[in-house]
């Protein structure tokens, strides 16, 4: 019997999973300042929302999702991002009548996608995201971005890069596709079969195909700047403009245009310039998705948001050497010597704790001095040794293990002195 | 178009998502108290793990479980608890080999089964659960215990009952097997067809259900405390003496034997005695599990957990009618007249966000009365307006939204300022 974790995934294990409260924290403490609200929508949801939602030529709903069929045989798909559900919550709940718009929501939880495995990718990882629906003003294609950044920041990051485009409105994208069709279709026999696919049903989506990407035809493409018509064109200087008031460095990249169908106008990309990073270097990515709601059966609310992987946070954090503060240590172990002292332990452990003082004792019935070398393995604060002689005298032996002095204490002001001592350190 | 939430599941929202958080970090808060640390497992395992870890001939595993095949073609299933992978975890990663034993971890995520709906079960619920693997000392039967009515106390929970029971060790678990099957035997014809099955396969099963159990034979069925070996009772006898000590109340029910396969000796549940929260009662339960840590392929370490669901938890707070800490209001919400204004109200917005004041701005070109209304409705702490008089003077108009009070000042002084006001709520 041998049943090993699922291809793709990975355990966290209690070494890591405290660097990852740390940062999901600091991800919360951050939204809370930019006033972002969490949302919490289920991890799977009927398939047609991410066919419709995400676009049925993307990459994800063609190769990568995990669709299956529930006891009551509805087609369930395990979310592979987080924009659909938020914008199908919205509707539902019709938001769009709150009295305070743009609703400003976050997400934060395990997104699925089934993709080839390399490092730093898989097949459920974590994604933090957040949306502001309702508004369309150019300040708030700032506040994402700049929100975005500042968790960068906050965790530490130094090696950034903010990339952003303008993959502009209706029209400009209209006339942008067909300069697009007539720009590959004289060669498209040099092309994947996805990408031949593509060319009548989307072909901004070649540009992001990972197996022509060096294909000649590609830099030579017709750049969507060049499209934008003057009311895209604005909103986009507009943009710029924010960001430059609010000393957000940025470069402008015409050929990103993000996997996803959804997006228009605003697009934009971080990523990690740090040394020994790895090939990947996109940490998150995001923009402007106004007629999503419409699309998904609500009113024509403008939206934009953007999304981030915790697992990318956390390898960048970790190519810059960033420190995590210990959030794991121990106040205080408590040592028994003999059966009638283990009794006084565990009623002083269970004490200590209701007075929110972290306190563990041996289970193993170990003896004293493997129970000694616990405390300092666990980098306990402080030690409690009791045995016969600190029963008689209704004390406890207690023992600073950062100076290694130690101290007689009466039971009755035992609370008290380990307060003292471990709120010092 | 018209796409709906999954039958079954929720959202959550933001004015509900505030409570989650509270609850979740008084949880984490109380782990770390008694030195549980967090472990992250996916949210799917391959199937075959629940049908030997949960047990084949449980209700979950017959008729509950979201079971699929991946692109791979393995059979994969979202998990319906937490045990389980926790302990393929511990096996996978050698933990019996960590220097401190026992292990002490704890998870908190969705989990999923497909159950009737009913008020207050959710087909994609979040558990908590901790495990200590790795000691058989009853008094780490009754840390679990404790750490467990910890939470629901430290949560302001007073209507609360402690169940608990021993199944006993494999001696005497087959001695009460043979005594249920012979109590059973002669009249199965009259229990369900599941119950027929069960009776040879498993007839502790029989007792727990929801379609016979009103039978008269279930009242007159053999207990197992009847049947418990010397050991077994007296481990019993010393984890209700640890109980006692920790000043504990509980009530002995010997036809408590849990839903799961894998339980052997301690067995417990918490219930809600709190009127109106409804007919399901129950909180929490959990018991010890020596042998599955050998059954999934590990040593022969033993092993007690529990697990609660955080909607119960939400559900039994509100019929005690707990109220919650508002976490969600506003520092500062600044308020612009005019297009020159605008800037600087986006400029100190921001400015007052990276200070760690939480600040909001209105994103819909709308008049001021409007924007002082958001204000309000969002229980901002203060108001900053901005015109062209204040522009002039390089000032911004303060408003103590609590006092009405307002004072004029210069933006040099702004963040210490507003950190009065605010900090003084």
């Amino acid at each position: 019997m041998d049943i090993k974790l699922p291809r793709g995934t990975q355990d966290i294990l209690p070494s890591d999973t405290a660097k990852w409260q740390v940062v999901e924290e600091l991800i919360r403490e951050q939204c809370r300042m930019y006033h972002y609200k969490e949302i919490r929508t289920p991890v799977f949801e009927h398939t047609e929302l991410f066919t419709r939602g995400v676009g049925d030529t993307t990459d994800i709903v063609q190769k990568e999702m995990y669709t299956f069929q529930d006891r009551g045989n509805r087609s369930l798909t395990l979310r592979p991002e987080g924009t659909a559900s938020v914008v199908r919550s919205f509707v539902e709940h019709k938001m769009f009548g709150y009295p305070d718009q743009p609703v400003k929501l976050y997400y934060m939880g395990p997104m699925f996608r089934y993709e080839r495995q390399q490092a730093g990718r898989y097949r459920q990882f974590v994604q933090f995201g957040m949306e502001a629906i309702g508004s369309s003003d150019p300040a708030i294609d700032a506040e994402v971005i700049s929100l975005a950044m500042s968790i960068y920041k906050r965790a530490g990051l130094k090696s950034l890069k903010l990339v952003i485009n303008s993959l502009g409105d209706t029209e400009s994208r209209i006339a942008h596709r067909e300069a697009l069709v007539n720009h590959f279709e004289p060669h498209i026999e040099e092309f994947c079969s996805d990408c031949q696919n593509r060319l009548q049903k989307n072909p901004l989506r070649i540009l992001d195909c990972k197996i022509d990407r060096n294909n000649p035809l590609m830099e030579t493409a017709p750049s969507l700047t060049d499209y934008l018509n003057e009311e895209s064109a604005a909103y986009f200087a507009k943009v710029k403009e924010y960001l430059t008031m609010l000393n957000i460095d940025f470069e402008v990249d015409p050929n990103l245009v993000r996997g996803l169908d959804y997006y228009n106008h605003t697009a934009f990309e971080i990523m990690s310039t740090a040394e020994g990073f790895g090939a990947i270097t996109t940490l998150a990515g995001g923009g402007r998705y106004n007629g999503l709601v419409a699309e998904l059966g609500g009113p024509d609310s403008p939206g934009i948001g953007y999304a981030m992987s915790i697992e990318r946070l956390l390898l960048a954090m970790e190519a810059e050497k960033i420190e995590f503060p210990d959030t794991t240590s121990l106040d205080v172990y408590l040592v028994a010597m003999g059966e009638e002292a283990k009794k006084k332990v565990t009623e002083l452990t269970f004490e200590l704790r209701k007075h929110k003082i972290s306190a563990d004792m041996d289970y193993l019935e170990r003896k004293v001095k493997a129970q000694m070398k616990s405390a300092d393995r666990l980098k306990a604060k402080a030690v409690i040794v009791i045995g016969e002689d600190e029963l008689e005298k209704q004390s406890v032996m207690l023992k600073d293990l950062s100076t290694g002095t130690q101290q007689l204490v009466p039971f009755t002001s035992l609370i008290d002195e380990v307060k003292k001592l471990t709120e010092a350190k």
